[in-house]
């Protein structure tokens, strides 16, 4: 963990701390020496900076995106605070945690995790149970699940965001079922387990949320079709209208064609997999959403809602 | 209830029951004589009838859209069955069950509005609950609750329907606030309760579901806020934050302009009810759907959803 | 009325005048003194401000939004007019004129309204006389009907607005069914002259022109529908359909789902009036609008219509 | 004119009149003897007809889409009154007159000419005057305008309903600038004029309302835009602006893209044309549909606007 | 092949010919005798045949949708030919040539197969080459590849019509790419090989073409992912990137989200891919249009495309 | 020529070149001097300037939009270079060759109208001929067609980039028709030749490409139409039918409503020119996308088609 975050430095503050390098400018100062500008980037925002002295020098030892330990003193500068460098070293991305740089879910990812496979065990059918440990005994992928952001921007955009959200879903799910008669349980439950679990591999985030080339040019759905298909291929005798039903609530369910699904959801569990999908984003993205401005009853806007939320009055007191 | 039913109705048959006049045509024979070719329908279908003797006689006494008793003959005519009058006498509405016209829910109204009257009964908000109470006060309205229906076609088109479909949203709505803190469950409630309410002046459904003028014209949503109102004004100091969040929540509660709510939902409660809402709707709808054709696995075309389902298995064993 | 506005101030002027804070920011000065940047708004427009002295002193007397009297010295800074203030202090919204800081018609409420009551004069049917009677009796509303502005942004974005759009709109009417036959005249003259009532309530305009909360949860659609149930529930024996037919042009006179009209105008004169109201506001939006560039034939790019105008000859020599 | 309508034929009248053959079907009797099936149409409706003997020899004589002279005696079949020909003879079109077989405007075409003529009149500009002299004085396209159709469906579908509608909205026109300042009366009025001219050519109109191969592929706003060329290239020194005013306002007047305009409207004048066209149109399409069923309140569905109206009750008296 | 095709039978004939029941329907004479309508079909077209004798007997032997032997003799009945049958067999499937029942491409699937293999033989890249050969080596895909449809109505709906469409369309793409420097074409030629391939699965295609349950669950575009996969993991270091453009290719050909394709072209290959594609269908599609009515220069309405086509007159000479 | 262009100045480097003036801004110094902000333009970019001395008297001799003449020095300042002027002085726009100041195709503009030329002399059809010799025979026109921009953004955005679209298309096309029987050729190359050719008077590009009003008000679809019209009425017989079909490829080649094309493809020409229109000018434009960061493999986000695009490797290394 860091020693210091960029959202807590403040005015004489001495500063010794690992940041990311989002931005390298070369500046030339009147006297005709050249400094350097910087902005420092962590989990908790950004901080500019300045080297004066021996810029040149400094400036060689690293590019924009690296991580770096920053030594120096924080002053005031047109108003603002910012770091005066007195020395910057480049730092392996192996000596960084990730979690510095970005923000995290509020739960521990294994509690989460156990709760999700305590869930899954309650499958009933003997292919889905043997789907499911075949996708648990993926230890590579199951790390990587218990990481991945749920999104870039829209909902639980934070590590381990993912996995929140997908507890969450089956949570909801169990409710869900208990009200209705005819839905194939333990299908809705692996859908809920699956259903974005391409993002794993449709984002990257070692150190900024952001689209992998495969998750851009094919997406989350099409790819996590390809996942199952891989541990599929592992069982004997998966009868293939299974196969199917579980591919087709993954294609379909962001409910839209215009929302990148290629197939309307066609079954009961599509169905209640996109709705309840689509809600549980909606809640936690409601939920977090920051005020417009302080003391307003109204969030701020959300662009891909297009809308602000007038907050309830139990919300604010909580 | 009546007696024989048209679906029931078959060759060789005698024929003593109560139709709604669907068609009233006359034919005249190479013969030179008057015929009348009527269509005779209830709640089960429709059957065609003529009336070959006596036919200016007897057309005299009832119109198309009347209720009549018919005595007479099933016999195959061009390899359908067909009733052959010998008698058709007017029958006054008062005299007819409208549920033998108009199908009608699998549930016992009453019980089903006890069960609504249970789950209002557990809201906190001193308001909301004296709300409650002056519409469970509304006799004429709480009986016309009991019998309308859901809707036209889409979801729920039967008697009753409308309260199944209000039982059904709240009990679903009771399971989600369980997974979720922030929610205001006592406004969701009343939410659900009220949503449709303005459909029992929506439709008119003593012979069958159509709309009313002002249904047309105004629309549920609308009716609503104007019950609402009526309701409030009786209540004093009821506060007006309170009010507009209930209201909101009415407008809203289609979810998007083109399906004519002409606000979006822009709260927490309002966005929950509109997914649970049209997410009850659904699988009702789903799950009632006729077989595309015999032994299909495939519905019948859901005009309004714009596609066919894909029965899970579960669902065809039940 | 205020003794200087904004867009009048000269360098070297001396300041004296009342302004609303829009914005409040803390500097501090490379020799560690702190500042204040304020930005003063009036209905001419805003102009930055600077607190050099007793910056922290005078800072606590007032608030962003708050009204303020400043006292000071006009100068240029980087090239612009700004005021360097000696000092401000904190100013009574009952002293203050709101004409001052929102831009108003140039047409006399007063001379318009009387104008609008004599159209209204001229409605032959008994109801409806009573239902404008009712309006013209309550005073409040009308002080408020007199003061609205006719849009946030769109049309008539002033002072009084609303009244001149709905004056112009009942002349238009009047021209306008002297080329048809069949058009209940009575009911859209009330339908004109409800049609946008609600935005009475729907903005805020004390300050600046914005949405109220139940503007923005219910919009002014549905709130004359309020307002009109409350006006005719004071009238014994108001023909039910004719209450029907009233609402509807209010609900339907967007014209469209989409611009928030939950049903599509359905009467002749429902489609009249979203007609007239629709041709009515473009020509004053259009007729407004600046122009791209000083000289040129093409008006400013007009967000909500999507495009600019190509102004006619005569309009120019206007 | 012709001397029996199709509507107006009972049983057991004799029938001498003229026809358009719409359909002309061969069967053959058990008896092994072939008949034809006509269907006859006039303006007032269509009616079967069949020829029983000499079918062969009197149906060489005549082809679908022909006009003819039916001879013969009206005869209830399965209930219908149809024609037993006895003698059918093909006749020339010269011999028609094409309002027996269109319906046609409830005006004369000659005074609603003469009445636009006037209006035109009133043009001050020079160059306009002498455009409106110039259409004037094309004899043949003035016949044209005098007799073509407002449209194939969806407005003034008869014939001289362009004429009709084109008086209509010139009056219109004249009516509501009155209520505005800066809108060039003489540019809105030339607008008014020539907006559906191209119409005389899109439609074809000599036994019922087609579309012409020019009128597919062009349409009347591009067609119209080459009449106006036309025009002014007879016209010294025509204004390039002012022509350029005049087309923009043809080639936008149907306000949208998917209406089939290349360009949105961008002048105040073609702002204004737009409006008022629409409302024109809608209104005659309105006042002219029939009833859903007799004695409904509601109108039959118009497929263009997507919606039936409710009558105003002022229009059901007249 | 068949003896004689529905198309083809005259009055008086003897018929002695497999045909397809596309209907069974009881009829009861009025002498309370009861007989069989069915409806015969072959790939010519549909026709109508009664049971008149030993109808309980024959009917027991045969359903709906099964192949039969006729025999019988042609007659007239009301004007039109249909079948008097004497004896009717069922016949199984695999005695039943498939062509028979179902319209087939004007080329020779083996010579279009093998100009594709030549075509792609032409293939740089090793990888490339590799994949074509394993699919090539897939004996059984490839012979549904000669055999499939091209669509069910859109384009090419016929048998081999895919093949005749993917051979048409690696030609095009031939010509294209010499106009243009920077196009892959290896990767563009497998591209367009491969697009539709996923089609033998989404149809089925024995006796009518149909969608299959995974066709309408998961679509082509997905299931040709899944196809390439299978290959891909045959071949030995196949580079991940050009895995991903190839995929990226077939889930984004479609060209647009409401086409179903869940990912918009983005690379050079795949926008011209999804030109290709859909210009080569709809010159196909145009081109083999009926005439509206005969003689017309216009073709019948297409409902995908929204229109009718005005031939070229090239055209109507060859 | 220019001596010097923006993109190439250096610090330290001495400037005596030509520059468009595209801001022109005045500030005052702390010492109460009033100095010059200047941006100049050229082809290759803007370069900010400042004047310091005589500021108030040189910004006399020119305005914004005018074309200067440029001495001075380039120097650092905040670290980007700029022009300290000395001396500027107007220069008449006669001057000013248009090509330093706008870009242009990389090709000749007088071989690829030879190569045009070249592909029209192949048209067989005899009224086809006459018309392209029409054109071609029209010097003006023709100057301003080597001249005249593909577009103002979206696809080839440079001097002579219509002609460079216009040459490939047509070859692309001569590709294309191989492939298929029954496209008529002669009209296809006449509808490529002139799809765009009204873009010469809907463009202004004498300093920066603009819409004239015409192109504003009419568009270039109706502006070729009319170009086409003056050509045909040139030559003797023209058939009309012929016309028809020209004028269709020129008013549908947009290939949809919303894109401005009043009437959608309906000839097979249309229908091949609007796709292969739509192809060319993608691939151009995709090609031409700077990266989105150097080294990226993905281009700058394309705002008409509302994506960026993944480079194919091939393309990187040409």
């Amino acid at each position: 963990m860091k020693s210091l975050y960029a959202a807590d430095i403040r005015e004489h503050q001495p500063v010794d701390s690992l940041f990311l390098v989002s931005a390298k400018n070369q500046g030339v100062t009147k006297g005709g020496n050249s400094y350097l500008v910087l902005k420092l980037l962590d989990r908790t925002g950004e901080i500019e900076a300045r080297i004066w002295e021996r810029a040149d020098d400094l400036g060689r030892g690293f590019e924009r995106n690296d991580f770096v330990r920053v030594r120096g003193q924080a002053t005031l500068f047109q108003g603002k605070v910012q770091v005066r460098v007195q020395d910057v070293t480049r730092v392996d991305e192996k000596n960084v945690a990730a979690e510095d740089f970005l923000p995290k879910s509020a739960f521990d990812p294994d509690v989460m995790f156990e709760e999700i496979q305590a869930i899954l065990g309650s499958i009933n059918d003997p292919h889905l149970r043997r789907l499911a440990e075949g996708f648990f005994a993926d230890r590579e992928l199951m790390e990587l699940l218990k990481r991945a952001p749920g999104a870039k921007t829209i909902h639980h955009p934070y590590l381990s965001g993912l996995l929140e959200h997908t507890l969450s879903l089956l949570k909801l799910t169990l409710k869900v079922v208990e009200n209705y008669r005819g839905i194939d349980i333990d299908l809705l439950l692996m859908g809920g387990f699956l259903h974005d679990i391409g993002k794993v591999y449709e984002f990257s985030f070692d150190r900024a949320v952001d689209y992998t080339d495969a998750g851009q040019l094919l997406g989350h759905l099409v790819m996590e079709v390809e996942m199952v298909n891989d541990k599929i291929a592992a069982i004997a005798d998966f009868p293939e209208d299974l196969a199917l039903r579980i591919k087709h609530m993954l294609v379909s369910h962001h409910g839209a064609y215009e929302f990148g699904s290629p197939k309307l959801p066609q079954t009961l569990e599509a169905v209640v997999l996109h709705a309840l999908d689509d809600l549980d984003g909606k809640i936690q993205a409601i939920q977090n959403l920051p005020e417009k401005e302080p003391g307003s009853k109204w969030t701020a806007f959300h662009r891909a809602y297009g809308r602000s939320f007038y907050r309830n009055s139990s919300g604010e007191s909580e």
